[in-house]
């Protein structure tokens, strides 16, 4: 997430209440975690292990929970707590903002488009011209949707990340990562019935062009999806994968987070995505396997009574 | 889908810019997609090896992409693009009519049937008597539903066909196909929450009397679903399948499309369905088996390392 | 489920016109299930295997279809069919009430919690204080939601539990067991966009504190989750499950009913979980089984063909 305006790496540092060491003269652009983000960003690390993975990083600015060298050129906000200072700059920054009607006054819809009654759509959505948005839809806050999208009923885009820091000592276990992201749905999209589309944490949740999602599809946050896939029914995405163009998956297949699925891949029903699949070949199984290598596993595993026979019979 | 009243072909033929072959005198009295066609329809086809099943349909009127010889008594409208023809004339004879408020005023509702907040009931709609719809219950226009009907909050009965024809040329590959069926849910049904019930393409998705869905089942367009059949949650059925009476589906299992479930079968949980089943048996796995079959095959699975240590010892 | 006030268990009787046998002096206090029953509720029997199992419950008074001897300081109340006479005292005692507007009179909202529009809040329901219920929720009656809880947009909170009663001698075969439990959602839990939570059949479902559900999730009826839990996506749980604390459900676990899973169990992605599971390991598979004998399985299964060549070729 990019700031509207660049913000003092001082002023960052009094917010939070944080030794700042290194270069005071900075300014921060924007807040990301560590994996989306760029120069001039503000990223936080709580972990030694991580250390310098955080500090080589693009951040600008590193919020840590030890005062280390500071990487020339670079600023550091040293506090007990990097977790907390950096969800209470998103929640400074972009703040939830309650919606007093269906239908916020900063949503911008452009021409021909058809909102059907119930639809929820929040503050700061765009959405473009010629889209159709059916009963019951929920939009949240700061969605970019594109030209000639159709979401069907009930469909929720834009919910948080489902992301939080384990804090062992805690009766409440799970301290949750507040999401600033968004999601993009670009145009020619449709989506289908009983969908959830969730935000980024910081960065952003892109449904390509032409791609079409059949109902009760589950995308996780941050997840990048390509032109032209085609999901079927009770599909459900992890978080962070990239699914590039012309993807297949077909009903109920599930997908891990952090990983690539190559172009043209086709994945058949209800198999299930550890990892990242080469393009241009078709998979099946839980764990998901070459199809057609599947097959003939599920062939041999027939065959154990024979091969039994064969041994007890030698 | 019938028309309201029949129309004569040589309209069509205008109406589509299409060279009208054969008898010019005929009235198309509907209008359907291949699988549903009834005589009098006017249906497509625009790949050569499906020509001859499209002819020797019981379509009176078939739309082509190349002048062949007409069958007597029918009609051929020849036109570059039959699908483009085709939904062209979907969307003519059934239009989206967006709806300016929640309950249509064209929607005919029973005597003591119960309407909940939030409610959206779209235009043509007719629901029977005594029945319960729940709040944030989507139901699109032309649908159908009977007397004794509880329809649990979130559902969304009537969306579109996830249908496409895939344009390899196109920047925006997949085109899509319009439906003009309706869901049709008989007497005496309960439906969960969070479910999606999608239309037919032509003809009429039917959940039949008794019929019991827990939460979040998803049924694809034009399947047929038989009296007193009992689905657990998560199940998921694609489109032009047949499910014949008592049929129990249990938890998270899916059903490929086109295919049929014979009357009284079991299919146990996670279960994945890729083919036609014979009823009054029970079946286990994805792909599924009858479920002893299955349960030996596990059986047999553990029992590798046993046959390794035999032949080693051999 | 408890009334309001004690009940004469002589005016019980007049309510569904058994004979009452035993103590005509008893009041009483609720009406539950044979699974949640209590001492002074009433519950039910109707086939002779299971009456010995109600007459020694709990349960102070019995409905039930056969003249027995009645066990001391209790009361039979004896009918032809109990089952019927049961579901007309849940109608009584918890008659469903029709809403006339999204957010009830009767509901109880906490200081500083924020309602999003379109959210629909039934009768009696109680809710906390600091919660955030974002868009098209759906919360029925009764429902108690703790401080510090987030709904997000789509969720469904407390509808009926899927449970009938099979009457093959009927056209429409399942009669419906009318619920009278409450789903309660204690503070601090996270419930993400699209999800289903039932209420019990009489007793409550429980979702404990700091549990954070992912999206699509199902919830069962009277279904007990401990604190601290962390559901994925597209999970799903049978009716009446016991989920202990810390417990991780990767996306699209499936869980059946009636079981226990012991605390900081951990179950993989798509895992299906047909029976109790012990707490503090990892399990994998479909059905589950322990993840590293599981994996070494998927191991053995792939040295078939090899052990084939080894016993060909001795």
């Amino acid at each position: 997430m990019k700031f509207e305006a660049p913000v003092a790496v001082t002023e960052i540092a009094a917010m939070i209440g944080a030794a700042l060491e290194g270069n005071h003269q900075l300014m921060a652009s924007g807040i990301n975690e560590i994996h989306k983000v760029q120069e001039g960003d503000i990223s936080f690390v709580d972990f030694e292990k991580y250390y310098d993975k955080a500090l080589n990083s693009a951040a600008t600015i590193i919020i840590i929970n030890k005062k280390v060298a500071c990487p020339a050129g670079k600023a550091l906000l040293v506090t007990d707590d990097p977790f907390s200072a950096y969800v209470s700059l998103v929640k400074h920054f972009r703040p939830f903002e309650p919606s007093s009607k269906p239908i916020s006054d900063t949503a911008v819809i452009g021409e021909d488009t058809i909102i059907q009654p119930n639809v929820f759509i929040g503050n700061h959505v765009r959405i473009g011209s010629n889209c159709l948005i059916h009963p019951n839809v929920t939009i949240y806050d700061h969605t970019v949707i594109g030209d000639n999208v159709i979401i069907h009923a009930g469909t929720v885009i834009g919910a948080d990340a489902f992301y939080f820091k384990k804090r062992k000592e805690r009766a409440v276990m799970y301290d949750k990562m507040e999401s600033c992201g968004r999601v993009i749905i670009e145009s020619d999209v449709e989506i289908g019935a009983g969908c959830t589309i969730d935000k980024g944490v910081s960065g952003d949740t892109i449904i390509g062009q032409g791609t079409k999602l059949d109902n009760m599809i589950h995308i996780g946050h941050g997840t990048v999806i390509g032109r032209n896939c085609l999901f079927a029914a009770q599909v459900g995405i992890g978080g962070k994968a990239r699914i590039e163009d012309n993807v297949i998956l077909w009903g109920q297949v599930g997908v891990s987070k952090d990983l690539v699925i190559g172009k043209d891949a086709v994945v058949l029903a209800q198999s299930g995505v550890p990892s990242s699949l080469e393009g241009g070949k078709t998979y099946f199984g839980s764990p998901v396997e070459d199809a057609r290598n599947k097959m003939k596993e599920l062939n041999w595993i027939k065959r154990i009574p024979e091969l039994w026979e064969k041994v007890m019979n030698k």
